[in-house]
Order: C-alpha cells, then sequence, then structure tokens
C-alpha cells in the first residue's frame, strides 16, 4: 500500500504558480533535500532565506540581483514545447531522482493550472513517481489499482484521463468511467484508506 | 461570427471561489440585470453594497444576518447530485434566462475550479449560452465550429473534450484531436479574429 506519511520526494519542484501558504505543501518544501525552482519562483524562496539546489527557466523573470547571485544555478534548457515545471522535472528525473513533489503549480492563471496538473500524467508515462501540493490538497497521477491511506470524511476527487473498469472501496459514492472531470469530484473516504480498481489512468486528489 | 464586446449575459451567477479582483468579471457583475449568488458568495457581494436577485444554496454558509434579511430571496435547491453553481444555472434556465455569465467560479480548492470549468460543458448541452469570466480569462464552452474576436498575441487555449478533426485559423500553433488538457494551452493569436473548426465539444480559455 503506498502511504503518503511514507512518501517522501528525493526532491521537489516549486513552480510558477501561486507561493504555497497551507502547512503541508511549505513542509514540503522545508524537508526537501533538493530544490528545483522555476525561474520567478526562485525569488520568493530566496527571498524568505532559502537557497535552490537549481533553477530552471531562462532567468527572464528572476530579479536581477539573483540572477548575478545564483548565475551558477541557473540551468537554461531551451524548448518551446514545454513549460519550466516540465523541464524541471526531466531536469531531475535525468539525475535519477525519480521521487518529486510539486509545490506552486497552481493558483493564479487557469490555463497553467489546468496545464500543470494534467501534465502530471506525462510526467508518471515518463517514469516519474510525482504528485503536486496545493494549499488545498494533494494531486497524485495514477495508472491501474491503487491504495491510499486516508481519514474517515476525507474528500476526495478522481478525474479520469484513460481508464476504464473504475470501482472504489472504501469511497462513499461508487466510481464509473467519468466522461467529463465533476462528474468524480466529491466524493468521500469512509474509513482509513481507499482501493481504486481501474484499467488505464486518472488523478486521484486527496483533500487535505 | 460571435462577439465578446457584443455578448451580454442576461443573468450572472456569483459563485463560491475566489471573490473576482479584475476589472473585466468585476463588470460582468455590477453591469448585470440579474444576478444569482450561490450561498455563501452573497455574504461579500452584499458588503460591497449590492443586493442579488437570487440567493441559490441552503443558506448554511450565509451570515446569520443576510439569511435573516435576504429569507425571500433565498431559494433552497435540495439535490446532493449537483453543486450551487449548476443550481443557479439551472434556476436560471427556467426562467428563461439562456444567456449566462459566471464569475467567482475558479480560485480557490482546485477540485472546485476543476468542477465548475468542467460543468460549462454540461450547461452548454442543456441549451445554456454560458462563460465563466475569471481574473485571467474567459472560458467558453464550444460545439463544432466558432470565431472568436481577439487581440494579436493574445493567449488561447484550447481544452478538448469530445471533439475531433481540431483545426484553427488565426491562432499561431497548430491544433490537433489533444488527448490531455495541456497540450492546447497557450495558444496565441495572430491577428483580431480566431476560428475553430472541429465537430464535438471543446473548451476555449482567452486570456484578458
Amino acid at each position: 500500500m503506498e502511504s503518503m506519511e511514507t512518501w517522501k520526494a528525493e526532491a521537489v519542484v516549486l513552480a510558477n504558480g501561486e507561493y504555497p501558504t497551507n502547512r503541508l505543501p511549505l513542509e514540503v518544501l522545508s524537508h526537501a533535500s533538493y530544490v528545483a525552482c522555476c525561474d520567478g519562483g526562485a525569488d520568493e524562496y530566496i527571498r524568505r532565506g532559502n537557497l535552490p539546489d537549481a533553477i530552471i527557466g531562462d532567468g527572464d523573470s528572476l530579479s536581477k540581483e539573483n540572477r548575478l547571485r545564483c548565475a551558477q544555478l541557473l540551468h537554461r534548457i531551451s524548448d518551446q514545447e514545454t513549460n519550466d515545471q516540465t523541464k524541471a522535472v526531466h531536469f531531475l528525473l535525468a539525475q535519477g531522482k525519480q521521487r518529486i513533489a510539486i509545490v506552486g503549480a497552481t493558483g493564479k492563471r487557469e490555463d497553467h493550472t489546468l496545464g500543470n496538473i494534467s501534465l502530471l500524467i506525462d510526467y508518471m508515462r515518463a517514469g516519474a513517481d510525482v504528485r503536486t501540493y496545493t494549499d488545498y490538497c494533494v494531486i497524485i497521477p495514477c495508472r491501474d489499482g491503487q491504495t491510499f491511506p486516508c481519514r474517515p470524511q476525507q474528500q476526495v476527487s478522481i478525474i479520469n484521463f484513460t481508464a476504464c473498469g473504475l470501482h472504489a472501496e472504501g469511497l462513499v459514492y461508487p466510481l464509473s468511467d467519468f466522461t467529463n472531470w465533476w462528474q468524480g469530484t466529491l466524493n468521500e473516504c469512509i474509513g482509513t484508506e481507499f482501493s481504486i480498481e481501474a484499467k488505464g489512468e486518472y488523478l486521484v486528489i486527496i483533500n487535505h
């Protein structure tokens, strides 16, 4: 069984969305052994007294001071087809860091939020064991059957991508092969774990 | 051609997400001839000196003062299967108000944001001419071919739901039959209008 308590990231990506305010993503960040910041995200991280291990991006949205000060940490990866979050994940995978937590990925532009959330499916396909911690939830890309620890009454959503035969144990409402995002939202845990059976890919969103 | 400038809502739904701060959704709200607030959303609307035409929900998240003061405006619609945004849209459709703008639908919990955005597709199926105005963009559910006014370099995203044969005129990057949300994000307008050809349903996100 996958345990949220025992899952520990080898590296954390601080993306370009809203800087986290909730205790959980902030702890993920403060306990990280390796932090890769997406460009402008580094400014606030540094302002709070930290130094990133790497800064991914073209440096355009970094303050001039930090661009000079952190020049040796800046990894310019030119690829118009991907965003900085994706560049950071691939940068970490290339170093053999597969267990990756992402924070700061949501909360501003909705197109970025949708993009960053849905990219988790692609990172899973690329071999990453990845999840996004927001101020409100943990978002986990999944393939086939999986089991998660939870609290009774904790709110859970299942967003279907390519899965069929979706079925859950330990959730209040039954699953089906959802064709629209909202259909799997606002489910609820019964006990201290829930399991999903399926063939294919989906996202699990567990609210804190 | 559908024009954003000439499109005018018959009614506005103020949902339960973050209260708008951008000029555009605030103007949509202030110019509305009819405003239906989703439960708690009414408190902030009233605090700013307005009176809603209807409040949809069970009143639980309304302040006690407003629950008493607006008792005659409160429409309790009990349906565990839908959220307050959906109840408000159906309430307006039942009154013959089909051109509906939604504000305040995003910006807090990601499960609510994803749910509220994807529900636009269902509202379109139910006959509504509906769009969501956020602080960053307008989100429009579409079926088959459509044309939109725009500014050169304005950022546009296409999120595919059931469409095939996706093709665009007037956008920088070519469309394809996207299977993941991020694939159609961050496109860009060339001139002062763009057209999408397709068979089926998709969302168009036009950043302000």
